[in-house]
């Protein structure tokens, strides 16, 4: 099977990797932290030193890194040039949509496809198989890499077509309304505390039937027990991050976006209250202190 | 089988009375428009003039009206001694959790006992028997009506206690997270329009993964839509009563909710623009509009 690239091992990237290298696939690894790679080393991956050198020609190479500064910090041009004519460079950090079309267009300069694949999935389902990819970018790379998404994470592949950044924002919207999940039941669940309902009995309730998704079902549980810094799999940092983002989306674009700002201040309070590797499900515990709880 | 009177025929009213005629109760109909019941008369029940002719000694009275007025209105005295020693009456109305409590004690005096039991159900899963009944009140007085709560439209019963408050507390909850869904739709659709994602796409990926629950999939396809005036089955106008309660509720227990905040004002727009009459999803067009769409 084939050789590929994988740079950024950490909590996401570090299971799919793992999962490639189960399917089968010959992995060069490049992580920054190069011994949070390690155990992969174990595992059969090729650990190496440079993000160009993940790369063979006319291949293919995943990144998975926090912020746009940290893309465009691997894909250097050694990268591109390593990849060359048909290479494939698929990029799955949530980063700007328009970050994303300024590559396209430098990598395409070097004859490689810039392929925009974020991902939906907490470590855990990564792991499992059961994430959802959404794609972006040249027609005949995203086929050639799509069976790589699923033997690494996804169950289901949804294409959005040519533009490199609609993927992208399609992260940003999925995001957004999961900070706006966190928000609302946050409210909720401090209204009923406040007035005679049990939160564990209302979130029972809610999220076996009107709000029977994995979301709900999942954050409301983490919201109630309040364990935001044990094992945050997705942080505040990395959650205003991308609050950032989706307002400066909103703000390039003309989009007014009130609950938008109103969960981007809530994780700025978090972070200011020194919890910036809490969960970001912690932005929860906006509404319960603002009603004095 | 038992005769019992039946309060108010409207949207919800009606199919949930249908139902209990189907299941072979005697039902004693009164609604402020006698007209809008006379369908109701041909399958069955008997229609009468005032709220106390509904009830028997002992008996049990639904009702479902429009708000806290009107329970108080169908509530009086001639209904309360018609009902006499453990009678019962069952509000499914949306109302102030107050205002139940105040009722409940003023129906005790007469020895009435009042739950609440309002109701999570479109009219067609109302019709359909798929609806969430959530259930306060006298301990003995809520076995007794469960039976007919399943008859007429519950396929789930959750139970909150002995205080009769609670029920309308939690339904306010969930009426308010609804409210907020639809926000975060509309925001999430918005932004996804203006920047290359076909909203339509987005809403298949995001309501068959991470939101695959019934408000986001039934909600977002009418949000998509926008056919707000054809056959609303839950107006705007109702949706602003259910949010300035939900307002008024966190009011009085110093409880800011700044989501509740923007989407009362998102309804207060829809009723500024004309459209009182329009489904209550029509909220959603307040961040469309806002970004010149």
């Amino acid at each position: 099977m084939e050789t590929i690239g994988f740079i950024g091992t950490g909590h996401l990237g570090y299971p799919i990797a793992a999962n490639l290298i189960a399917a089968g696939y010959t992995v060069k690894i490049y992580n920054r932290t190069r011994d949070k790679a390690l155990p992969l080393e174990a595992q059969g991956a090729i650990l190496v030193n440079t993000p160009e050198e993940t790369a063979t020609p006319g291949g293919i190479v995943f990144s998975l890194v926090s912020d746009d500064k940290a893309v465009e910090a691997v894909a250097t041009a050694a990268l591109l040039q390593a990849l060359g004519k048909d290479g494939i460079h698929v990029s799955m950090s949530t980063i700007s949509p328009d970050t994303s079309r300024t590559l396209a267009a430098q990598h395409l300069e070097q004859g490689v496809h810039y392929v925009t694949a974020p991902i939906f999935a907490r470590p855990e389902a990564a792991a499992a198989k059961v994430g959802t990819a959404v794609i972006s970018g040249h027609a005949a790379a995203k086929e050639r890499i799509k069976p790589m998404l699923s033997a690494g994470f996804a169950k289901n592949i949804f294409d959005l077509g040519e533009d490199a950044g609609s993927a992208n924002v399609l992260k940003l919207m999925g995001n957004f309304m999961i900070a706006g999940a966190i928000e609302m039941m946050a409210e909720a669940f401090t209204l009923g505390e406040k007035n005679n309902v049990d939160p564990r009995l209302a979130y029972e309730m809610l999220t076996t039937t009107l709000f029977a998704a994995p979301i709900f079902r999942n954050y409301g549980g983490i919201i109630l027990d309040r364990q935001f810094t044990e094992n945050p799999s997705f942080s505040a940092t990395l959650g205003l991050k991308d609050m950032d983002l989706v307002l400066q989306t909103g703000r390039k674009s003309h989009t007014p976006l009130p609950l938008a700002n109103l969960v981007q201040s809530r994780l700025t309070t978090v972070i200011a209250k020194g919890l910036k590797e809490a969960d970001w499900t912690a932005l929860s515990g906006g509404a319960r202190e603002d009603a004095g709880l």
